[in-house]
């Protein structure tokens, strides 16, 4: 048989060779050093037999990251034989263990077990150890096919294995995998030995799983692990889930009293609390002033509407799961708003609008409900109830680049505004496979057309994901990295042929005829809840001073100075910034730490010569580190935070 | 018989003597003026016989305002007459005509009639003139008491009289009033006689009626009149009727495009237009300021709540038809929130609370659901979906009195900022025999007396309405009468002990043991939809400029000033002032006119000599008439109107 190698040379093997016998043929140390290779530009492993005419890359230990979900894989494994040894050296009989599946995921692996006593969290790090004992070992992994008889023979004891084998197709062959005495059903594929897997891994906690997910069946126990090529990798992933952690939105939203979430009130329901509230009107105003310079005009609408009108927007019947059960009223039925669209095409239809009134740009902070499952919810970022910084531009068809490009300006100039620089759009096309969506194959066409040539235009990068649309026109989606690397999707552009159509719209044309809109659905945070929650993490709540909730904390450093830190208070809150005085009677040092701990970014400490001379000696938190300045005069200040605060510097 | 006159004097009649008899003793002058009297403070007429050892005073022509009620009933029963005779000249018969009920009413008094074919509008005035030859005959009104064989026998033709007479009791005498061949089943009273009636009557507008307003019953046909004592009172109503048809908020709502309410969109459900929103937002940051300044925080919480919330607040088994029915989600069962009070409460329970913390003062802007039958439903005013400008305050019993009086404070610089200066205090307190209010006594007993002293205090006008106390508080309603001097209420203040009960709040009081701290619940615009429906018909839509939704209109003389007036425009627009040009083809003079329907306070003309100078011509709508000044400069006329927008002067 022939394979081929990178740089297009043929070379020849016997049948059933595999990219062992490859790297030997090329050279003796390619065979040392390879770990696995690519067939086809697909990761294999050394011991499969390769196709006919394969185009292969073999990978060695000099790039072995390339191969990291192969490592992950086999690091499962030894995993899995680690916790059968221990629980053998507890004395309990090896066909005890039995097992559930165990893939490699994103940065690691897990494995299920049914296991005779559960396995402890603290008892992890003796499963690393005997981990590192087979690594140890230097195993080598080795490849077999059975027959379904004989799989099942060799499993009889373990009922899951056993269901798992008796799924499989008859006529196709069962492979094995095996290191030193452990043997797994397993697809594959491995690494070469496990003394060549990487040690730079981590056992990270266990939890309950229902046996194929299904929760009529039994709990397994989960066990989770980490692996990375080196340790530097592991460890830096290590200090992001540390950051991860410490910035993780429910923890800073309890410690900061951003908001709170009460069952007795309603799940994935919200209860925002006085500092949470500020930052949210904070946004709120921002976004206002904007689209005021761009004339935006407000709108208020209801948080239901009757089933009539989720009917003829096709609400109703493409929304599925996410609508809340409609509530009867007298001889209608009512239903919670998913979406304000439908609310502010009914404004737009209720006078007759000429071609001279358009671009109609309606906004609204409409809060609206989805349904999403219980398991699904988490704090701010996956709610039930959420309010949308939402807006519709209806203009000509001649108006919509000029206007799609505006609304991008915004977005931009929006996450600009929170140092959110790492950004790039994704295209949500329709599936053309699917028929969830409504309206013509031409409006689709020019609409997803229409959005391209913008993108084009401004130069991101984007990628364009097919079925991502919205059931009634394609999208275009923010994807922002924050400081520790993940990325979010926020803000979102939609270009809608259809609901003009569906709700029979129109304008008054320079020829007199009529004419139908196209609408422009945008919101640049998303969602004010999901913004909120990101936001906290991307600053781990140290908010500028125009966010920041609590923005200046007045610490006198004596009793006697707190008539003069009030007074000052008083003239910060009557210019609208806020102020409070610590008048605790902790030392000086510790009322520091306190504003510290509660991450006000301006301090200002006042003793006998501040209040002397009207003045404050100011520290300030900021990226960088801590700022001071002493004897600063206070109405220089004043004017100075009172500009910051305006111009969101 | 004895009866007493004002001045206390004993009067001696003969047995079953009546008002008339009364008036003939005292003299024959008297008895000529006399139009009806009271006994014991009821009104009643010349002919009832008066009970023995009544305190009676009679009513003369001279002040016979004084019986408006009476001469209402009375005019009633001549339109009746009149509708009657109008038929039988048509040539029907007299037994064609049959009638329901004929009350007086606020202003005057209907008929229900079942006519052998309906009354036409145009046809009220031939009517009045009839019931102008009815007053010219002088007929006396004459009472007779009849047993119920000889009424039901009077009126066997009539269906609707005889199952009213039917339902009477069997052993009380029935009364008949007649004048001349006019006879109708009445209890009374009435004047003396047609003659004495005021002509200052007017018959207004017919309208279908549910026979004892059930809607399985036939329809009959309502004719509605109004009368005064005197043309001049007449005069006055119908004027202030006009007026209150010109300020109707629905019309100007429409015109000035403030709201719309969509039936597609939902019943009572308004939609804001851009307009209407300005206003609201503008109402908002008004009160905003006012709280951020009486270090009130901003809360934010869903619209939809746990069923089991409500029935620990008891507003589920206390609201009653009020509650929307609920949702299921899950196995829980939602509904949309019919008062914020309860999200509050969890919110203050959300974290330990010390004596010092108080009193903590939560304010949201809440948007909650109440049920109204669709009869009951006008345009912003009774609506099925409204805004509170709610806030609750929690604080320690020694602290309620400051709170409760500042909270008075606020609510009357609220309505003083629009020119509400004539307001009254409604108490409204439990109904000692109901059963609906929840509570302990001495919590009832407390509050009460709590609001009693705070509104003494405050020395304004005030009365209490026992029953109309909150299910959980006392409460003190503002009544405004407007400048067409119609009364509405609009803000409301209330006590509460028994919410913080229901949810076992407390906080940790300076003896380290827990208390109950008291609640006020304060609403100073009420709903944002009924206040803003209030200020429309308050102002006839000539909002004061703060408040207007278009703010200047900027009109150039000629096309070659269109561009000045855009970079002025642009000005305005920067430091966030409405501005707009009216770049249309008209003429100037239509311009202004234009500018002056849409009600925009300020319109700046600008001209050659304008554009030159960089000034405007400036023309102002205030209650006093027009303002002009010509040659003002731009920059100091931006900082005045600037000025005047911050301080809402």
């Amino acid at each position: 048989m022939h394979v081929f190698l990178p740089d297009g040379k043929q070379l020849d093997l016997n049948a059933g060779a595999t990219a062992l016998d490859a790297a030997k043929a090329i050279g003796p140390r390619l065979a040392q050093d390879a770990l696995a290779a690519t067939s086809n530009g697909d990761l294999v492993d050394l011991m499969t037999p390769l196709p006919e005419g394969a185009r292969i890359t073999l990978i060695t230990k000099k790039n072995p990251a390339e191969a990291a979900p192969l490592f992950r894989h086999s690091l499962g494994h030894v995993m899995s034989q680690a916790v059968g040894e221990f629980y053998e050296r507890k004395g309990f009989d090896p066909e005890a263990v039995k097992r559930g599946v165990g893939p490699s995921i994103e940065n690691g692996f897990y494995q299920d077990f049914d296991l005779p006593e559960p396995l402890k969290e603290e008892e992890l790090p003796q499963i690393e150890a005997i981990m590192r004992e087979i690594l140890g070992r230097n195993l080598e992994f080795s490849r077999a096919e059975v027959s379904k008889a004989e799989a099942l023979a060799r499993f009889s004891y373990d009922p899951y294995k056993a269901e798992l084998i008796g799924a499989l197709p008859e006529d196709e062959p069962i492979t094995f995998y095996t290191q030193g005495s452990y043997t797994d059903l397993c697809r594959g594929p491995h690494f070469p030995s496990t003394g060549k897997l990487p040690a730079a891994f981590k056992l990270m906690s266990t939890s309950g799983a229902y046996w194929r997910g299904n929760e009529k069946n039994p709990i397994l126990q989960r066990v989770y692990g980490v692996a990375f090529a080196s340790q530097k990798e592991l460890d830096e992933y290590l200090t992001r889930l540390e950051e991860a952690k410490r910035r993780d939105h429910r923890k800073l939203g309890r410690e900061m009293e951003l908001f709170v979430i009460d069952p007795l009130v309603g799940r994935g329901l919200p209860l925002w609390l006085p500092n949470g509230t500020i930052l949210r009107e904070e946004l709120m105003r921002f976004l206002r002033e904007q689209q005021f310079q761009r004339d935006y005009q407000g709108v208020i609408t209801p948080n239901i509407g009757n089933l009539e009108l989720y009917k003829t927007s096709g609400h109703y019947q493409n929304y599925g799961d996410s609508n809340f059960s409609p509530i009867t009223v007298d001889d209608e039925q009512y239903m919670l708003k998913p979406m304000n669209c439908p609310h502010h095409v009914r404004i737009y239809a209720s006078k007759p609008r000429s071609y001279r009134d358009l671009p109609v740009r309606l906004a609204e902070f409409g809060t609206v409900y989805r349904y999403e499952q219980s398991g699904e919810l988490n704090g701010l970022t996956r709610v039930r109830g959420f309010t949308q910084d939402d807006a519709h531009i209806f203009c000509r068809p001649d108006q919509l680049k000029k206007e799609f490009l505006d609304v991008l300006d915004l977005t931009v100039l929006v996450l600009k505004t929170f140092g959110m620089n790492d950004v790039r759009f994704r295209v949500g096309t329709r599936d053309p496979e699917s028929t969830k969506y409504v309206g013509s194959d031409e409006n689709w066409v020019t609409a997803e057309r229409g959005i391209m040539e913008a993108v084009e235009e401004v130069g991101l990068p984007y990628t364009v994901e097919p079925g991502d649309a919205a059931f009634y026109g394609p999208k275009l989606d923010f994807v922002v990295r924050d400081v520790i690397g993940r990325e979010w999707q926020l803000g979102t552009i939609q270009v809608d042929y259809n609901l003009p159509e569906r709700f029979d719209i129109s304008y008054v044309g320079e020829d007199g005829a009529d004419h139908r809109p196209v609408m422009i659905h945008r919101a640049p945070f998303g969602s004010l809840e999901r913004f909120v929650g990101i936001l906290i993490e991307h600053y781990g709540g140290d908010f500028p001073l125009w966010l920041a909730p609590r923005q200046i904390a007045l610490i006198p450093i004596a009793d006697r100075h707190n008539e003069y830190a009030e007074s000052l208070a008083a003239e910060f809150k009557r210019v609208g910034l806020r102020a409070e005085v610590d008048d605790s009677t902790n030392r000086m040092n510790a009322k520091v730490r306190n504003a510290e701990l509660s991450k006000i970014p301006v301090m200002l400490v006042v003793g006998d010569q501040e209040q002397e001379r009207r003045e404050v000696s100011v520290r300030e938190r900021t990226p960088e580190g801590h700022k001071e300045r002493k004897g600063v005069g206070f109405d220089a200040l004043l004017a100075e935070l009172q500009e910051r605060y305006t111009t969101r510097a």
